[in-house]
């Protein structure tokens, strides 16, 4: 490794950013040590404006675009280069952890302040991005700034969007934008030369192996449908059995066929029922109607839409009395990364003589988007017990610290460095 | 058939009876065709009000007892008999129908009032009652006021029970019972020589075999449980399947191992889960716990005991690597009534010609206290599609007459009627 480069990795400071995460936790902290910090929310707004002022402590020049995507920007030394892009959202699940996200950003906050300590100059911009609702739990859908920001959807379909208390999606994104007036405006759509987002794994495997660093390839490909089972209510003392059309009966006979279905001998293959709503939901009323979800994921293209396509006949083959609707209400393709973006994260965490392993990603996240228009990888670190989207999310000092050190390495190699000297 | 009995059943009026029915599910209405009438709710005090309005122009006494049971009485020629008793209930459930309940009130006075008008004296007292709070859905348990009554029960155990407002039963009582000022007080546990209550059927088979009068020979015996199935959550895209500890999944396989057990080829057991709660219920989170309840309803007591021991071996077999706890909520013992009311109330089906069958009652019902402290029977009227606890439930006025007509006899045979002429 150069020694600017080096010099720029030893400047990244674990209790700093430790501190940091700590300090963004406190902002929508909920008991059990989660946070609950909503997109377009005050809590959201609090965050950005720690954020700017950490940036503004360094002089980084801060900048939104039209769906609140926030840009922190340590200049290059080639004004007509585009710049190299890190980051990750702000926002957490209603329930969420204090990793998910933020340590995305607050590593990318700590590379590029490494780098400024170091004093080391890159031919590109680097530029630290906090996307926009990433989570879509109080507005959906989810990855909605990274979708905008690469013209994957246009911000207009989401203006009306409400949430749970009626409040538009465009009157929260106003007084978000309203409360950092100092940003300069950005465009949508501007060019990056490469994107690398870190992120906790949101899974066990790093741990289980006694790696620090996911090096990541991709992002498996994900099918979401709502399934309902239309049957009729009735009491449960008095009807026969025979005499029935009892949706849950016939849920699980459908449910037991996708289990059959998504049979997996590798254990590559991720398929969830999350959500169950039965109605009326009364012990001694049989259920006229139950909606459940099916979340399905594979890293490979023809698996996953070999099983989307399957889904819905697995499902009218098992149920006989009563009727079926199956809405597919999520589609996202397996992404495969750039090689030279995960070539170049896979050398720096070699370099750091890190415990590392080449993995796709379960999860979505904002990358997915940004690969579509620009050379992407992403830097997994490992999270106690795989858990996320939840209170109990943990993760280690020196993991995370171990990620931002990456994540820096990497940058600088994508944005073309020469020591200031 | 006596002459005077004849009488008296044709001064039954279908047209007054349905009348009545219709003025009364007025109070409480809601869309669909339906009523919410909670126990001790300003809607049960307004039918209580109108019930004694009706009372009241036929002289007959009105008393309450200490839990509001409403008791409206017809004088016998003995003053030192018990009273022979019929009634039900007038609250309903939240989403409840016209019929439940209230038809076996309005039933009970259209034949008190007919045996007034045909002037037929009996040796024993007729007393109609409305029992308090049979539903529960307001306060738990439901049957309370036959449970006080016949003391299963003591009214103390539930004077601090409150609804989902925070409100006291004792309070909603007190108010209750002071729209009633001019009421006489009636001791709890008064001998009664017979109970005999009309019900519509809230099953098909009435309907099914083109029947107009359910013989009910007892009440099925039942078991309530809730099952739980605790896991561990996880993200639906990274947690590979065989690392999970999915409480839906485990779920899905106590709930096959329980269909399993209740199995009947002769389709006398009754077996529904009616209620499923999912947490944290979200599309891409593994399920950490679910919560399942179980009715298992048999009319032979042996049956039932044997299954009500085996609900948790069985869920514990199938539960692998979720923990399990299981909880009984309910248990009624099988309830047989009185050869000599079932009999009697036969008899009058016969005598009147109306199609009908011995069948056990497969829901609960005040009788099933009754049935303890007095000889006990029940008159079944069809319903449509056997629908109940439900905006849809409906009845047609022939047979619910003529449910009334086999109750006047019924009643007339069992307090020793004797013409006045």
């Amino acid at each position: 490794m150069r020694a600017d480069v080096q010099d720029a990795v030893n400047r990244v400071d674990q209790q700093r950013l430790w501190r940091r995460l700590t300090e963004m936790a406190g902002i929508g902290a909920i008991p059990g040590g989660g946070v609950n910090r909503a997109a377009f929310s005050k809590e959201d707004i609090a965050a950005r404006k720690l954020l700017v002022s950490w940036a503004r402590a360094r002089n980084f020049t801060v900048a939104v675009d039209a769906i609140g995507n926030l840009f922190i920007r340590r200049a290059g030394t080639d004004p007509r280069a585009a710049p190299v892009m890190t980051g990750s959202h702000m926002d957490s699940q209603p329930r969420g952890g204090r990793f998910d996200g933020i340590y995305g950003v607050l590593a990318g906050l700590e590379a590029i302040e490494a780098i400024e300590q170091a004093g080391v100059k890159t031919r590109r911009p680097l530029e630290l991005v906090a996307w926009s609702n990433e989570e879509g739990g109080r507005f959906a859908p989810c990855t909605m700034g990274s979708a905008v920001y690469t013209g994957a959807r246009r911000l207009t379909e989401f203006l009306e969007v409400t949430d749970n208390d009626g409040v538009a999606l465009e009157d929260a994104l106003a007084r978000t934008l309203a409360a950092l007036p100092a940003a300069e405006q950005r465009a949508l759509k501007a060019p990056a030369a490469a994107y690398i987002e870190a992120h906790i794994e949101q899974g066990p495997l790093l741990e289980r192996e006694g790696r620090t660093i996911g090096v990541v390839t991709g992002i498996q490909g994900l099918r979401w449908f709502n399934v309902e089972i239309f049957g009729e209510t009735a009491h449960a003392g008095t009807t026969p059995l025979a005499a029935r059309k009892d949706a849950l009966r016939e849920a699980i006979a459908a449910i037991g066929a996708l289990h059959e279905l998504t049979r997996d001998a590798s254990d590559t293959l991720r398929f969830t029922i999350g959500r169950v709503l039965v109605t009326p939901n009364s012990p001694n009323s049989v259920p006229s109607h139950v909606m459940f979800s099916v979340d399905v994921r594979h890293p490979v293209a023809a698996t996953i839409a070999r099983l989307g396509e399957a889904i819905e006949p697995a499902v009218r083959k098992a149920v006989t009395h009563c009727s079926v609707k199956v809405t597919p209400t999520l589609r996202d393709d397996p992404c495969a990364f750039d090689p030279a973006v995960v070539d170049c994260v896979e050398r720096a965490a070699q370099s750091l003589k890190l415990a590392h392993r080449r993995m796709p990603s379960g999860a979505s996240h904002d990358a997915m988007y940004l690969a579509r228009v620009c050379p992407t990888g992403m830097i997994f670190v490992p999270c106690e017990r795989g858990i996320s989207h939840n209170e109990a999310e943990n993760a280690r000092p020196g993991d995370l610290a171990a990620g931002a050190r990456v994540l820096t390495a990497a940058l600088l190699e994508l944005a073309g460095q020469n020591r200031d000297s």
